[in-house]
């Protein structure tokens, strides 16, 4: 066997969740268009859809989505927890400590083969997360955090508890889309190594800290926040073009938030994500950083390495513009993703129980019947 | 492509650090047979190993043992948030979150390309994690933590550290080979876990706390505490055989801690803790829970199933039996597994560090291009 270290091409799994068809651009979770359910879906609505196979009725859905609100609390200890930790920790790094800390006050944690039991948890988790991510851009200014309100939608409760405020409608649909578009997206690194740990029979928790570690990497989820500082840097619409010459052209070649090891055509989120970030843009009044990212894009897509090797937007580019108008901090990005992911993490998690225990070969490079030398004599 | 669940047979890195011959039952790392670093080395020596793909002379092993011990201490922030956990926190679900939590004390926690710092970042780990283990077995029967001794190795340390006296050269012996040998296993899922999270580029801490959240799995290190489990509910040598008739012969055939995805024959771990164990067991004057797993093991290799199957004890088996003697709860087992993999992991990551985004395939098995349904008229 030839060594294969992306695994790119092995197919590790049969899944019903979603597929990522990269040489079209197009994105379905279990069947429907990513761009309808864009259109119509509030994200629980996406999670039951991911957790049942099926859109539910309405009141099906009105259930969840008190569930959801109702057990989105943090336990005090997570609170307290939270409190103490050092107030310039990565907001990801505290999202995964936080993740793996939930599991000492949830009676179900160490059920590990009972899958009503862990789609219970998934519930309790994809609020929780909301509330942690919200939670720490509070703490980690001096704020105390706000409780989630038990009326409210996911992305409401998520606007609501950064400031305390009437969640403005356009801010919270903002963020349903976002969460919405980054719920699901087949056999990722985070989701695969979520699905790794499920393969050991071990819990949910731990999956889940599991994938909140793969995507804090740059070359995952932590992508979002790198396109960002990238917007950042440039600083000026008038600074793109001979930023690009300089850094890109005749640098490195690497542009964060453009192309995707999958998608060798545009990635359908990122062009629904695009006009959100125009219109959210237009609408505050500061147009800078889409033109920024709209420029940047346009540049890359008119040259010569990016067009020979497909390399377009992906879902971190103009996402990192909604996300920065809507008024989040840069590194507080990619617990946002997590915020979406937990759905398709949980359903995989899920699809994955009762599976095989993942363990790939290994080519061994090294010598053999080393003899022992005293310490001595070495 | 067909689905290749378990991922068997796929080859995913070439690495220099150890060979599983499962077909052999044969175990070497940087080409040295686990038998002579079990007789012969200092498990701080191993990791000096695996790190440098050579043996330490006397002054550099030195050096690092000091620096470990040195370097051993938790921060006070994890301490008091050990103690704030609930005591009756599953003891790997209380390390993964110390292990997650120590990365907002760590200075370097955020590099993630910096070989040499990442390597600073597992020598701390080694030694934190053994000070957690110890101290969470304290902490959660109500007594103070003990602090690490600057002057002694890591073996000694753990014992030492479990009740504040002088370590008995018989016990911290056992837990230096039980170290040596937990230490690297090829291509495990815990492993694996840790290179995926470290193929997104994200930094060590992230990519430990996987690992611990994939060992947790009873298939894979939670299987010690689940063969010790086994063996307390047999309970009386003269139960062996009635228990395996009715249970196993006549059941479902699992034995927990016998069989093995990669062995096809005698672990050669299995043997070296097996002779372990009897003399524990044989100096501690209660020979009963060594007889019952002896006599389990004789039953197994009897028995056409097993014999068939080439299903042999495994590394868990009668590590479980030295675990016990020793003293430690039965749920404390696989967080002393952790602390001996924190060097097989650290050393992947490493070698890992740079390389490609571990993102394998799926084969979507759902319908496609659903239309959307009103929620009214669903």
């Amino acid at each position: 066997m030839t060594t294969n270290a992306g695994l790119q091409g092995v197919v590790v799994a049969d899944s019903r969740l979603s597929l990522v068809d990269g040489q079209e651009g197009k994105l379905y979770y279990c069947g429907y268009p990513i761009q309808t359910l864009a259109e119509h879906a509030l994200f629980e609505e996406v999670e039951f859809l991911l957790w049942h196979n099926r859109l539910p009725n309405q009141a099906e859905l009105d259930l969840l989505t008190k569930q959801i609100a109702a057990e989105a609390s943090l336990p005090a200890g997570i609170i307290s927890l939270m409190k103490a930790l050092p107030l310039d920790a990565n907001p990801m790094a505290v999202l995964r400590t936080v993740v793996s800390a939930l599991a000492h006050y949830d009676a179900d944690s160490e059920d590990n083969t009972n899958k009503d039991l862990t789609l219970q948890k998934a519930i309790r988790l994809t609020g929780q997360v909301t509330t942690a991510t919200a939670a720490w851009e509070r703490i980690r200014v001096g704020q105390e955090p706000i409780a989630p309100n038990p009326d409210y939608n996911l992305a409401q409760n998520f606007v609501y508890m950064l400031d305390g405020n009437v969640p403005p409608e356009a801010a919270w649909k903002a963020i349903n889309v976002y969460l919405v578009l980054l719920c699901e997206h087949g056999m990722n690194a985070s989701t695969f190594a979520a699905r790794v740990v499920t393969g050991t029979i071990s819990d949910i928790h731990s999956a889940i800290t599991a994938g909140i570690a793969a995507l804090k990497g740059p070359a995952h989820g932590g992508a979002n926040t790198e396109a960002m500082n990238q917007f950042l840097e440039i600083g000026e619409v008038e600074n793109v073009e001979p930023w690009f010459n300089t850094n890109i052209k005749s640098g490195d070649k690497r542009i964060m938030g453009i192309g995707h090891r999958v998608y060798k055509a545009l990635d359908p989120r990122a062009a629904i994500l695009k006009e959100r970030a125009r219109e959210l843009a237009e609408q505050s009044g500061n147009l800078k950083w889409f033109q920024i990212a709209e420029k940047l894009d346009q540049l890359a897509r008119a040259d010569a390495y990016f067009i020979d090797r497909n390399l377009y937007a992906n879902v971190d580019y103009y996402s990192a513009i909604v996300l920065y108008t809507l008024g989040l901090k840069t590194d507080a990005f990619t617990p946002l993703f997590a915020m979406a992911r937990i759905g398709g993490w949980s359903a995989h998690v899920i699809e994955q129980m009762g599976g095989r225990l993942i363990r790939p070969d290994v080519n061994y490079t090294g010598p053999l019947d080393l003899e022992w030398v005293e310490i001595a004599n070495r």
